[in-house]
């Protein structure tokens, strides 16, 4: 690898490592109600590091393009998508009527190419390891999707920054790169700081060139009611995994009540970006396929593990990302082993998945698996690795492979009140002794009048310690 | 088959021929401008009549069911559909949370029958016969449903007499009979009829004890919108042969600019019931598999007909219905040939169609092929005929195979002003006289002056003849 790739990397590590630093003071200082100056301070220096950071970004990127040599990106990739449009590979959609943004057909080959590549994932992961397939709708009542979050966090947020707005702005050519760098880094602004960011660039709606609203979190799922009422609010499903979750019980049951198992599900998803880009890479409507392996969180290990114990291919752990280094090649008994992957199944998995994307005949050199570092994750993941593949977009994820823990079946089971959890039978039998109570409601009647039933219901809610104290 | 069905399917022939004439006459009254009196006076008779033709079907549905014997249809079916439902061959969508009408799930067993299925599907038609297969989103936005039609048109009368508005009612034995004949044929009262039955029968909502409003056409698609403005109204598409229409121009070039050829899909399509019954029959989402085969209109005949001109199965023409008599097993190249069968190409359609459904393992007892009645086609389609399949809800259309004409594809070229059109190169070069109207544009501008645009459209407009005149 090229010198100046990595010394930037290095740098890039190092000012990641400094703007997360910076956010824990800010939301500490919020969190101890400090000064509104010494917090309006801290979030400047913080937008200052993110800044800072964009800029390195950008560099890391120009070299990684230069560093192509002969070969221009951007070219090349024209090049190819002309001509997999021109032979109907894929299409842009209802292109009669000028199209739909992020909504593309596949045509003959690229149906060919898709038929089989389900097929053999289907092959590869379904028959193989006797995963239960289930098949449920896209349309989704609300309700399973309040329950998984979505309803509340599957948000984007409504961003007016776009070319049109950047060619409209008559700012210095200096303010001009500084928004370019404030562009590139959206993402990782909260609402209040893209607000402060529009008010601080003059930023005015390029139609009526009046001011703008600050931002809103704008959800991504497709919105339709259900039924002649409208009165069941309804979405198109984001991801096909809520279809396993709320089917738990029955698929448990199906397998003989025992752990682990996994179910799958392929299927049609739904995001409507609010910017769809990258060809086929960021669309509103895809097909996803999706495998939940219930474990027992107390015994992670897999019986099959030793089949891809020996596989070495490229890996980049959270250490790795930090230090600036790049990823390399471990083998994977090695990485569970150290604890680099943090327990068998999900090592298995990523074996597995290394194994079909090889088997697909992705390059090897351009195939990469990166786990999340600690703030790319949600609190409730023990660990979480992305396939990455190298294209022309650079490295793109393709597969996410996480240990979510329980999260979802546990917010099914609370907002549903069906209980979907997992019974384990001893190999010895146990004897225990259990306070069990039993709240007399005619003496508790007849001492608290009233308020019995409220008594009552703490007494029964109490844990054993509590109880007996 | 037994007498009293044969006599019974006659009187029910013989009166569907009373109802159509009948609403002939009303119709021509209407167009003529009669008298109030003697419209209202012709639509009490067709009303009449509606009612004998719904008795007569109740004794039909009576005769077949007491036919079966010793098997109680019903009953049977329950068990069934409990095994299936036991066996996760399919499970009510969302059922921790209540389920969501006519939304159903495949568990293990069913993806796999669903899946092979699908399979044999696509080896029997789009392998076999080298069609050409698309996949397009089914998120379909407004202007193309607009223009086929289903925005105006795709709609079920919003329909308030189910069960419990009958129990509810408080009216004679007498009267209560009679309107269990209203119910049964509802599906053919326009929404005046409806609303004037409503009327009658002193049908209140059964919560408020209001008044009901008039019947009103419901749209049955789901409807969303695109993109982050919400200013892109969509549907989730009710067929997928839409997608396949607005890709005729590049479909035909990807053939090479030749006809015939077919295109395919397979998708999901949703409809949003307004009672969604019948098990699996009548869902809100499903899959769909369609072919649509364009063919030159002069030239209907299909080179590999005689592969399938020798099956010989149960058909069941328009002649047949008339008169009252069942179903008879036909040749396929004699049903071509009288006429029954209005081409080649159509007639290739039904023979491989049969061949996929006994592949798959139909009873060929249980099979036949009905004829549309006049009334039945849309205006514009030449035949039309529905691979039935009797099950424990008697006769069900489980294929359609139309000739529709042109029909889509004349509709998205107006829409879209993209032509949708197929060119023929003649055999043997023909040479042709055609007058070419050349207007001298300066001539006519010192002649009209002002005027002269106009002019200059009028004449380019000109046909031929009229031109010459």
């Amino acid at each position: 690898m090229a010198a100046p790739e990595d010394s930037l990397r290095k740098a890039l590590a190092d000012k990641q490592s400094e703007v997360e630093n910076q956010g824990n003071q800010v939301r500490s200082l919020k969190a101890g109600k400090a000064a509104k100056s010494e917090i309006d301070a801290a979030i400047e220096a913080l937008n200052a590091l993110k800044l800072q950071k964009a800029s390195i970004e950008e560099d890391l990127q120009a070299t990684l393009s230069s560093a192509d040599g002969s070969v221009n990106r951007e070219a090349f990739r024209q090049a190819v998508s002309n001509t997999l449009e021109r032979r109907l590979f894929y299409i842009k959609s209802f292109n009669i009527y000028g199209g739909v943004a992020g909504l593309y057909d596949y045509g003959p080959p690229g149906c060919a190419v898709k038929s089989n590549v389900l097929a053999f994932w289907r092959q590869h992961f379904v028959l193989e390891e006797n995963m239960l397939e289930v098949d449920c709708p896209c349309v989704t009542p609300e309700v399973v999707l309040k329950a998984s979050g979505h309803v509340d966090k599957f948000t984007d947020l409504m961003d007016f920054c776009n070319d049109k707005l950047q060619k409209d702005l008559n700012i210095t050519a200096e303010k001009a790169k500084e928004l370019k760098h404030v562009l590139a880094m959206l993402d990782d602004f909260s609402a209040e700081e893209l607000g402060a960011k529009i008010k601080e660039y003059g930023i005015v709606s390029p139609d009526t060139k009046n001011p703008l609203s600050d931002p809103y979190p704008f959800n991504l799922m497709f919105q339709t009611s259900i039924g002649p009422s409208g009165l069941i609010p309804g979405y198109l499903r984001p991801e096909t995994a809520q279809g396993i979750f709320v089917n738990f019980k029955d698929l448990y049951y199906y397998n003989g009540n025992k752990l682990p198992f996994a179910a799958a599900q392929i299927g049609q998803a739904f995001r409507n970006e609010i910017s769809p880009r990258q060809g086929l890479l960021r669309v509103r409507e895809f097909t996803l396929a999706e495998i939940e392996h219930f474990v027992d969180p107390e015994d992670k290990s897999h019986p099959k593990f030793s089949e891809v114990a020996e596989l070495e291919f490229l890996m980049f752990p959270r250490e790795l990302q930090m230090s600036g280094e790049s990823a390399k090649a471990i083998r994977l008994d090695e990485a569970v082993a150290k604890g680099i992957v943090n327990n068998e199944t999900l090592g298995y998995f990523i074996g597995r998945v290394y194994l079909f994307l090889t088997r697909l005949g992705i390059d090897k050199k351009r195939l990469r698996f990166r786990q999340h570092l600690a703030n790319e994750m949600a609190h409730y993941a023990a660990d979480c690795w992305d396939a990455e593949i190298e294209s022309s977009y650079g490295w793109i994820e393709c597969v996410g492979i996480a240990d979510r823990s329980a999260y979802d079946l546990r917010a099914h089971s609370e907002k549903s009140g069906e209980a979907l959890v997992a019974h384990e039978k001893f190999p010895e039998p146990r004897e225990v002794e259990v306070l069990v109570i039993s709240p007399v409601k005619k003496e508790i009647g007849l001492a608290f009048k009233g308020s019995q039933k409220n008594v009552v219901e703490a007494l029964e809610s109490m844990k054993e310690k509590e109880a007996l104290h």
